[in-house]
């Protein structure tokens, strides 16, 4: 064996081995559990538009707290496990709709992460005090945020 | 128009407006809702399992307290109102497994759901203390609190 092919198999080995201490998901559980955190945040972020800005159902302070919580930890929980550049391609519970350049901008979506982060911690935080017109300005801001990122890497 | 008319016409009426008011989404609403907040939850269930009882992941106490307080503050999100009567059948982002029996034994559910978000509660306890292997015994009694309600309630 020359030291090419022995260099080689080394490296080989070794990306079989880190693949597997990463134990990295597959990429349609990368995609389905970032639809499904989304979807999940958006359902959290529907109930409480019903209670603060559409007034349609009557604000309920313990309800919105709830929700609210869950929103802010599911943007804390660490999101960009669910986000290799693999999966830019590929179906979770549906096509992903990740836009390529997400992964050539990370700098950008750091940004956008970081602002959606501080928002949702926000959103817990003002729904903590329980005053509905100061949730529904928060809640805006925070709808704001998503759309940021949204707006530069979702396709339509 | 006579008397037992009228009265129909106002129960109508008045269903509409509780209709309204409750803002009740759709069946395929809340089951994707549902379908989506248990995928999220098994998402972080396995980070968890991967560094601390399967050990391939190297521990990181911080990744593990944000994968914990999402479980959390996801069963502390008041879930009950992805659950109608009517969302027995249908298909969010899959034809929902819920069993009809689930609402004939809604003691019986709420004393499940209630083991849940205290075993829940006490992973994300846990985790803010760091010592893995202490998470990894919650872990598991928390992953049983989750199966107790899949083996009752979810066909196979």
């Amino acid at each position: 064996m020359n030291t090419r092919i022995a260099l080689t198999a080394l490296l080989v080995l070794s990306l079989g081995i880190t693949t597997m201490a990463l134990a990295q998901p597959s990429v349609e559980d990368q995609i389905k559990a970032r639809q499904s955190a989304y979807t999940f945040m958006s359902w959290n972020m529907g109930q409480i538009k019903a209670q603060v800005v559409d007034k349609e159902v009557e604000f309920n302070a313990d309800q919105v707290r709830g929700w609210a919580n869950a929103i802010a930890a599911t943007a804390n929980s660490g999101m960009s496990a669910m986000y290799s550049p693999a999966s830019v391609e590929g179906t979770g519970w549906k096509p992903t709709r990740l836009k390529p350049e997400f992964f050539d901008e990370l700098d950008k979506v750091g940004e956008i992460a970081g602002n959606f982060v501080r928002e949702a911690n926000a959103l817990a935080e003002v729904a903590e005090g329980g005053d509905p017109d100061a949730i529904a300005e928060q809640f805006k801001a925070t709808g704001e945020s998503c759309g940021a990122c949204h707006k530069s890497y979702r396709a339509e």
